[in-house]
């Protein structure tokens, strides 16, 4: 059987550090950053610009319409948007297709879903995620306790519409997963293991 | 550490017997159908009875209002309701703080809060909840595949009033569970023995 792992995860629930502790341990590909690097080579974009446009509300960059006719001249940024996500579904079918592996985002639930995925998704309380946040801030920055509120709610807020933008379906919501983890509180090395110990029962 | 499990479920999910088989693989103290026998016990009323008002919608029975005025004859029904309910209340207290237990339904997860159960729910899809319900429906039930499908969803929206009639929070919104889990197309007893080593991890 094989073995392909999709994570959705909310920002600060810990989803990327148990995607990467899982794929450890049961010794399977990971793909995360790696998508952005392989699509701004594809596509001949830079990194940041892919990853700004892979974590933003594609709605937003709509093309210009006035009343209910749209402008003539297309939204540069909605035809990157379309052109970023079209390699996205290439590369993930790609890589599912060589080898076993868990792949944290981008829509890979629902892009893989020939595949059977496993559809993992995490999240957490507000006070959980910001307390990580927190925790694994990078050097030099420097947000204040209401800032990261604000950054988590916004990048979520942007997860949300750019998988149902792309899906139809609701992120996060029960229906389009096959188990959801709450990490509120919990050490992430811990539900590594326990969602390991699930899966090598559900995989059997 | 004490476990106390709690596990919400919907109509045919196999919430039941993946409780059954939790606490046989546990050790641990089940309770289901107990509780409405013992509360029938306390409150001197049939267990049919109990077991109807504990599935149905509480504000069916609201007392009678006219505009904006409570009507002066108290609702029977309402009141009993109230009464079985604090009933539930004293009696769930009363188990978790006898032993470590899994207890089905009954608003345990939110009755528990203080106790810091860890709160499962367990859903499927409605073509895997009407597939159990054939499977597993009782001597001289002869119901077609559309009244077991109706069935099923008056069913559930029942348990959904009930529960945020009394807990103020949603049925089955991930927020109010530690882990969500999908049993569409799935064998019980598997995912049974997977919760069961997601558990150990959990409780080490």
């Amino acid at each position: 059987m094989k073995r392909i792992i999709t994570i959705g995860r909310e920002f600060g629930s810990g989803g990327r550090e148990l995607g990467r502790r899982l794929s450890e341990k049961l010794h399977i590909a990971y793909y995360d950053q790696e998508i952005i690097t392989e699509i701004a080579k594809r596509t001949k974009m830079s990194e940041e610009y892919v990853r700004q446009i892979t974590e933003s509300n594609p709605t937003a960059s709509f093309p210009i319409h006035i009343r209910h006719t749209f402008y003539s001249v297309p939204n540069p940024v909605f035809q990157q948007c379309i052109t970023i996500y079209s390699e996205q579904h290439k590369l993930l079918k790609e890589l599912a297709e060589k080898s076993d592996c868990i792949i944290v985002g981008r829509c890979a639930d629902y892009i893989l879903q020939d595949s059977n995925p496993f559809r993992i998704f995490v999240y957490a309380d507000a006070e959980s995620k910001i307390k990580r946040c927190i925790e694994r801030k990078t050097e030099g920055e420097n947000l204040t306790e209401s800032q990261i509120k604000k950054k988590i709610t916004e990048i979520d807020r942007n997860r949300a519409k750019y998988y149902e933008f792309f899906s139809d379906q609701k992120w996060g919501s029960k229906e389009n997963y096959d188990l959801l983890v709450n990490t509120s509180n919990a050490d992430i090395k811990k539900v590594a293991e326990a969602i390991y110990d699930y899966l090598q029962d559900i995989f059997k």
